[in-house]
Order: structure tokens, then sequence, then C-alpha cells
């Protein structure tokens, strides 16, 4: 038997065990075809099924009805920082963007690199980002692009659990980091999306979810594959899609409705924040926590030890009960 | 055991039963990490040495020395048709290509999208792409910004066999469908990318060989993820690369130097290719080769039969040898 460890790694990060069983058994011949997933044509009914029954059990989990395009696409969620700029920001118009640490920085910089504008709707960074804006505090102008959130901030260790209302204005989000993790109102958002490799799956494949009125607003001129109705309109199926990726994701997927969908694993996610934090806010005295407790993050639970020297023991001691994670670059 | 098909897919196609088992053996429990491959961090040691291991495979099979940077990015081939003429092809220059079907047709479609200049600098288009220009009929102004070919034509089944001279004008070479397939002079090009989809793994990431020097000719202002130098300066771990699919094209690598590297590879395809080929030619009444011999693909051996009907029983004879193939949508 494996003996495997308890894996902290934020992303790429652990995938269930019957996952990981069910890909290997089938590596060699998948569903008797006498070829890998891998091996599999993109436009073979083997393989439609598999990408079809992804991008159901998406909406189903959601909770998102034919309203909604379901996308996977190569090229990780960084891309898609310009991309979105691209294809929904015009001119004379705004793209306002929720200010919540490292990747609504990035996300930020990739539009004033378009030389488009920015209007920055809320931040917390003179507090070094250790909460999230209310949504009374989140402003922006009425004709804005569209509002731009990061709900999870892997580093800084905070996550939204409010959203703001947006009206008129599309509301996109950034879920790389929380994306099916606890029940949430997905309609109230015009894109949502989320490199696969933090809850979904493995690196390589980028969920984008699309409500189809934003399809709308596309600028036109964009290079074909910037532009999401290539995607939209061909099924994710314009280019070679990232088949084994997706493969991947759709087994999570089904793994996440054989739990009990969104419902069952915001229980279980519930809980086991519950745990560390009530342990940190236990001992205040030992365990610093930086982030206000409104805005702490399910996903990423951040806590600093009274000294350098015992978080440096405390990740060692952790390797030696198996318990892994990679210190950041 | 399993009882595999002969998969004739262009792409996804058939991965070498070796590198499956391998990937399978492993896939729980990576080098006695105790995590997959996919779960471990793209900033650890053990995944550093598979991704430099990729890179060092290459540029050993390749030929290349230290002047070459080796890049594994998400999004596919049809990407880079797009990012080419956005870091390459500055106001004021034409990008030369060559056309010789649906895949150059596509690359050049993308620099018309952006406004850019296209010299079309040979073309079979008159002859329905059945040849592939000579380089003495490849003509381009000699401040292009570079010339673009398509070394290998799935669907109409023709290839390089010389490639021109360019001088100055950097040569770029969408690869995608012959890549190690034979033994170049690799040294004569200044980019080199391809879909692993077809001769290097499994969809989902694509390789992409640069001239360092052709790095000092990118044009400044691209998004960040555009940007090839963002890409060569990271070493492709600018952001998550897609380590999966990466792992798979390094175990691919090994085994094609396993087999002996390009030598080797070469002749197995030249004697593949001298079977059929020389049974279409014995046999003339019968088979049309329609592409010019000069031009014959070794990868794609495109042939068609008195009738329609007869093709339509080749195929489902074929099938019911586990001979597979996916017909074109």
């Amino acid at each position: 038997m494996t003996k495997r460890v308890y894996n902290f790694n934020p992303g790429p990060s652990t995938l269930p065990l019957d996952v990981l069983k069910k890909l290997q058994a089938d590596l060699l011949n998948f569903e008797n075809t006498g070829m890998s997933i891998m091996e599999i044509s993109h436009r073979s009914p083997e393989y439609d099924k598999v990408h079809n029954d992804a991008i159901a059990l998406t909406k189903e989990l959601m909770g998102l009805g034919d309203s909604y395009k379901v996308l996977f696409v190569g090229g990780g969620a960084s891309t898609q920082f310009a991309y979105i700029p691209m294809n929904f920001l015009h001119k004379g118009q705004v793209g306002a963007y929720v200010d919540t640490g490292t990747w609504s920085v990035k996300a930020i910089k990739e539009v004033k690199i378009l030389g488009k504008e920015v209007h920055l709707a809320g931040s917390s960074k003179d507090d070094d980002y250790t909460f999230i804006p209310k949504p009374e505090n989140i402003n922006f102008p009425a004709d804005a692009a569209y509002l731009h959130i990061t709900t999870n901030n892997t580093i800084k260790g905070t996550q939204f659990h409010q959203f703001p209302d947006t009206g008129n204005v599309p509301l996109i989000a950034d879920m790389s980091s929380d994306i099916l993790s606890r029940q949430i109102d997905f309609s109230k958002f015009s894109m949502i999306y989320a490199g696969a490799q933090k809850n979904l799956g493995p690196s390589g494949v980028t969920m984008i979810v699309l409500k189809e009125n934003i399809l709308d607003k596309i600028e036109d001129g964009l290079p074909t594959m910037f532009d999401y109705r290539t995607h939209a309109t061909k099924n994710s199926l314009f280019n070679t899609a990232p088949t084994l990726p997706i493969y991947i994701v759709k087994l999570v997927l089904e793994w996440i409705k054989d739990q009990g969908g969104l419902s069952v694993v915001e229980t279980i996610n519930r809980a086991k924040k519950d745990i560390i934090y009530g342990l940190l806010d236990e001992n205040p005295d030992y365990f610093r926590a930086p982030v206000r407790k409104d805005s702490r993050s399910w996903m990423n639970l951040v806590f600093r030890l009274p000294s350098e020297e015992l978080e440096q023991k405390l990740i060692s001691e952790a390797k030696s009960c198996r318990i892994y994670w990679i210190e950041r670059a």
C-alpha cells in the first residue's frame, strides 16, 4: 500500500485518492476503447461524453442553468487577467477592481499594460491585505464594464464571505483558490474563472463559467483564441482541449457530487476551519492570526508562531508526521 | 492484459506503452513523495527535476546548446498564432508566411486580425495544397520580421523536406505534427513550437524552442503572459505550469532517447512510410496519392480509393482489425 502524505500544498494540491485510483485503473484502456484517455481524439464520442459530463456536473454543482456556458481552456488563470479586459473593457469605460492582494494586483496590472482604465473599487492594501472590504465599502461607477474580485487570497489568507450587489454591472470573480469549496449563489456572477490546480484537478486547465448575455458585450476584432465566443460557440473544442486535465476535473466533480455536493463539502470545510481557528483563538498569546475574523479564509489558514525559529521547528516536525507543504518561493 | 488498438489518430495520438505504464505505476506516489506527480508543487525540488530534465532532453535530442531556451506553456499552438506577431512583428515590418494549408491559413488569419502586415512568401493553394514550395520559390523581403512555415500539414499530407535559408530573417516553424520525428538541423530555426498532443505527449502543453537572440526583438508593453520573455526568464514557471502534461512529455522524451534518439526514430519512420507509399506507387490504378512525391508527409499519409464506398469499407474493416482513427469532423 502507498503511504500518502497529508498534502497541504495550495496548488497543485491534493486530489481525492478515489480519483487517482480511478485514473490509474483505466490509464491504458479507457472504457474498453483500447486507448488511454490521453490518446483518444478530442473529436470522438468517447471524449465528447467526458467533456460534456464535466460541463453538466459543473452546472449541477453550481446550481446554474442554460443561461450559463462552462468552458475549459488552457493557459492558466493568469492569462485571463489580460483576456478579461480585452474582451469586456471598452474604450471610455473603466474596469472596477477590488484589490485584496497578490492576485488582484496581478489582474489590475494587465489592464494597465493594455492601456485601459482601472477604477479601484475597494482595497485593503493599507492594512497589509488583512481583510476583505465590506460590500458597502465597494464603490464603482454605474457604467463600469465590470467589477472584478478575487474571492480567496491564498497568500494573505482572506476570503470573501459576502458579495457585493452589482446591479447591471457584471460581477467577475477569480475563484481559483476556493471554487466549489462552499455554497454560493453563483448566479450573481457574470463570469467565474479558476485554474484547476487548487480545487478542481491538475494544473493545465482553467474553468470559465460565463453568463450567456455577457458574450454580447465582447469587443470585436480580437485574436481568435482570446475571444471567449470562440470557445463558447465551439464548446471549448475549437482547438485541441487539454483532454487529460479535463478528464481528471470530471472525476473530481463526480467525487464532489458523490460526497453530497457543495452543502456537504461546505459542512466538512467549515468543521475543519473551526478546529484550526478555534485553536488559534483559544491561544492568542501563542498564535498570531493576522487576518480579521470576518475575512478569514477557509482555504488558506494563515497563522504565525511567537518566533521564526519556532515556525521552522513546526515545519520540520510536521514533515516528520508526513504533513507536507511547500514553503513559498 | 489490455488489448490495445492500433491508434492512427493524428492528435491526441498514440503514446508509447512504456510511457503509459510508467505513469500508471507511479500515479499515487511519485518517487516516494507520498503524492501523485499532479499533487506536487510546481515550486518543489521533485517537480523541478522533472521540468529541467524535460528541457535538457529536448535540447539533447535536437542537438541545441545554450543559445536556445525551451519553454512549456499552456493554451495550445493555436494561441501562438497570435502571440508570434504580437511579440515579433513590429510596425513597418511584414511577417512572411508560407501558405501550405489549414494551419498556415489559421496562422496568417491572426496576423491580419491584429492589423499587421502579412507577406505571402510562397503558397500551394492553387494546387489544392498538394505540394510544399521549394526553397528557391519562397521569397520575402530582407527586412521581414520573420518567415513562418508549417513543417507538416496533417490534413493535406505534405511535409517540408528542405528548409529555406533565411539569412538574417528569423525562421519560425509550427512543428506540431512532425516534431522529433526525424533529424533536422534545428539550429536553422529561431523559434520552433508544437502542441504536444501529436508527437510529444498529451494535449495541454505546447513546447516552444527559442533562440535567445530573438528575445531581444520582442515588442515592449505586451500583457505579461503573452510576452515570451516572461516564460524564458522564469523557466516557464512564472505561473503554474501544466505539470502533469509536462511530466508525460518528459517520459516520451526519455523514451525517444532510449530508442536511440532521432536517427533511430527517423530510420523507423522512413521504413514505415516506404512500405505505405511503396504500396500506393505499385498500384497507381487503384490508389490515388494526391500529394507530389517530393512533398509527401511521413506523418500523415494521404491516399484515396477508387470510390467513397470503398473508402467506407476500408474504414469499417480496419476497425474490425483494431486499427482505429477518428474521421475528421
